[in-house]
């Protein structure tokens, strides 16, 4: 492992996360919140913190898979940990432990959160932790890649490493150019939400945090009742269409662009992902009807939540607590499955369960006729071996951490159902569980050391396992070269 | 598909069926219960129907790997149809969805039941239905195979469809003969269990009973408290014992009668399972002490429990609804789990996890060193790279039919954990499930449609997937040869 370049890389992150932070400082100047100072001392942090770490001089410069690995996990952790700060120092959330927790959630775009009364916060504080979920949505490297282009972090390895899906692909032959594709797209369609909602009457500050909150399919409100509190069917509408929409791989809006209409339409794993919406908010608003009382809001209530739940953004309307078993079952299905490749969104991703279940056909088509063995398609085209391996292999292990992470959530005695509710949430980066008598809207209750493991779980997920494993294993910190 | 040997084949096993009815007809003389002439109409059906399928004479003998596939899962089928027709018209189960469940049940080790109160069985129907366990754990073909020799049937495929695990191995060149060998081994621990039982002053009815339900890992007990009502100290540790003992694969018995005690001493799969059942039963001893009062009263519970649940037996002792969550989520991890490969245990099996978390570790190890490919090793052997392949395609298929299931399931709005826990249960062969508040341990008050499913989830289980879904593929209909 070259240690020198990749903390290099990581301290140059730190930079950039200290230029980002101007952006909740201008924000508490024009609330005139007294929380100027704490913005200046969290950026003196991290620009110090990066500076330490760009004093070796690396003699070799460049990044593989290895280093990929080790800059884009230690750089979420320190970026975390550093974006924290102000919650602690402003004292609006004193433990350092539920500090991390907010932040990585937000990051992760989990969008789980340890405040039971978020209406409490400051502004500036809101609009950070609503800018997290931007920022984690399409990856923050992708971010600094696009705009504070360097020469050190020209990387694929990297961007592979924290864009999510089974395969990455590039847009355009170089990196920095297709980053900086992706977040124009990503920034237009936030601007296109933030307009909607405010010509559906949404004040300006919620329609920003709310829209920064879909975009990442985070789900992080400013509101106590989440976008309940607005009480307004067009706002519904708004931000279950547009959590739909940063849940298409954003490869389609390229193509798209491109003027490829055949191309992008032709997507399975597009047909796929709106056949479960539709097949899912059919049977769940028929299954709620009687509970609810009308068709009207059974409907209302089962399009947003499912929207709200394969996307993994996790806003609420509805107690899902309430709901027959059959419903909360079909909720937790969609948390594993996940949006589209290459979106916002978390969770396995409809393209992994697509090539799953392929993999199974084939598995058993060769079980009955050995002689007979087929490659696995999709969208046309031979998926590659080693993918269709890795993907049975990736499930594997996400159901192991599942376990394994329950394990330890239950020794916090909740019953079942939200010990592995909140682990299923969590690693799919999806905001809310369920206990077997009601929705689980905040973690405040958890204990520190489930808070922990939770936000380990968010992490993990939003990296997509790998990453972050490569930490604790004892050769990473083996020196090489 | 050459429909006739599989008719035929299938056919000669109903005739072995009713020749083994003879069994539980001699326990209802010995009784001077009334059931006489039922126990002969429904043997006349068999033979009936077994001639009827002899009629047609196949022009090829050979039975591939689709024909073996076809008859176990045809003769399951077909098996616990007419297994159930006794319970039927004797009017103790009325309902033939609930005989059916109870004898698929049987067969399949899984030791779930739908009577509330089975004290009110007569004899016979009882031992029948622990002598269901005993038939199913090592297999029923395999048993027929093993004691009426017929030559359609010298097929290694039927065997390598009906014999759970991820690869089956002949101990001797010839399959009747390995049959024979694993049956006489499989009854002379019987046999000793009995014998124990007997000492340790259980009737010889409940004897007889309770050593064929633990032979099997099924869990049937003649008592509605099951092992709990004899209130023995002793009976409990010969039980737990012996559960343990049949979780074992026969491979390493035989080795030991061949005298080749170090290369059975040697086994990975032994060693991680005795370590499993050591580790669970530590914690769950240290976690539910507070709740039953004292260590001895722990140590009891846990120990008895673990050995329970691991080797899908499912025999209770205690009510593990109150338990606390941690406690129950071991036991949740430990159904999903199972025994080792080649014993008469359900579930994932041992050997399979182990294939599992060796997949991982390589595949981790490739991502981080591409250059560096290995090849996972057992006992010291290198795994065969399709095996490799298929148990984690299978481990894929396994956890969506659980989904899918646990979907079909939740229609009857028990709560979350019991519409889950019972799949799981079902499809591990284990019997009871737990909901948010007690265990399961009858499935009485199930919809008929949840029986159905849950049945199907045994024969699934049992059957490790494919068997059952090739009567499901279009293909299998299509008349060739």
């Amino acid at each position: 492992m070259n240690f020198k370049i990749v903390l290099k890389t990581v301290g140059k992150l730190l930079w950039a996360e200290a230029i980002i932070l101007c952006l909740p400082l201008l924000v508490s100047l024009y609330y005139k919140e007294n929380l100027f100072h704490i913005y200046l001392i969290v950026m003196g942090l991290l620009l110090g913190a990066g500076a330490l770490m760009n004093l070796p001089k690396p003699e070799k410069r460049t990044i593989y898979a290895r280093e990929g690995f080790a800059v884009v996990s230690l750089s979420w952790v320190l970026l975390s940990f550093f974006g924290a700060l102000p919650f602690v120092f402003s004292g609006e959330i004193p433990s350092l432990i539920d500090a991390m927790f907010e932040v990585v959630s937000g990051f992760t775009t989990t969008g789980a959160t340890i405040l039971a009364d978020v209406e409490s916060i400051s502004k500036s504080l809101l609009f950070w932790r609503a800018f997290t979920h931007w920022l984690g949505g399409m990856g923050i490297i992708v971010f600094v890649l696009a705009f504070l282009p360097q020469k050190d972090m020209q990387s694929m390895h990297i961007m592979r490493a924290e864009v999510p899906g089974p395969s990455v692909g590039k847009l355009v032959s170089k990196t920095t150019v297709t980053a900086r594709i992706l977040y124009i797209m990503y920034g237009a369609l936030t601007i296109a939400e933030m307009v909607v909602l405010l010509c559906c009457g949404m004040p300006l500050f919620d329609s920003v945090t709310t829209a920064f909150a879909t975009a990442g399919t985070g789900g992080f409100s400013v509101m106590n009742a989440s976008i309940a509190a607005y009480n307004s069917l067009a706002v519904e509408i708004v931000v279950a269409v547009f959590m739909l929409l940063f849940g298409v791989n954003f490869n389609l809006y390229y193509l798209l662009i491109m003027k490829q209409f055949k191309r992008a339409f032709k997507s399975e794993e597009l047909w796929t992902y709106i056949g479960i919406v539709a097949v899912s908010t059919v049977i769940i608003t028929l299954n709620i009807m009687p509970v609810v009382g009308s068709l009207g809001t059974a409907l209302r209530q089962a399009g947003f939540q499912v929207a709200s739940i394969i996307t993994t953004s996790g806003f609420g309307t509805a107690d899902l607590g309430t709901w027959p078993t059959l419903s909360q079952f079909i909720v937790v299905l969609l948390m594993f499955c996940g949006a589209c490749t290459g979106s916002t969104g978390g969770g396995l991703k409809v393209g992994r369960i697509m090539i799953l279940i392929k993999t199974f056909i084939r598995e058993f088509r060769r079980a009955v006729n050995p002689r007979r063995v087929k490659c696995i398609k999709l969208d046309g085209a031979v998926i590659d071996k080693e993918i269709v391996t890795t993907t049975s292999v990736y499930f594997v292990v996400y159901m192991f951490l599942i376990a394994f992470s329950t394990f330890l959530i239950a020794l916090d005695n909740f019953d079942m159902t939200a010990a592995v509710t909140s682990t299923i949430s969590c690693i799919n980066n999806i905001g809310p569980g369920l206990s077997s008598t009601a929705m689980i809207s905040h973690f405040a209750d958890f204990s520190n050391f489930s808070k922990i493991v939770l936000t380990a779980d968010m992490l993990i997920g939003r990296l997509e396992i790998f990453p972050i494993f490569i930490l604790f294993l004892p050769s990473t910190w083996r020196k090489s070269a």
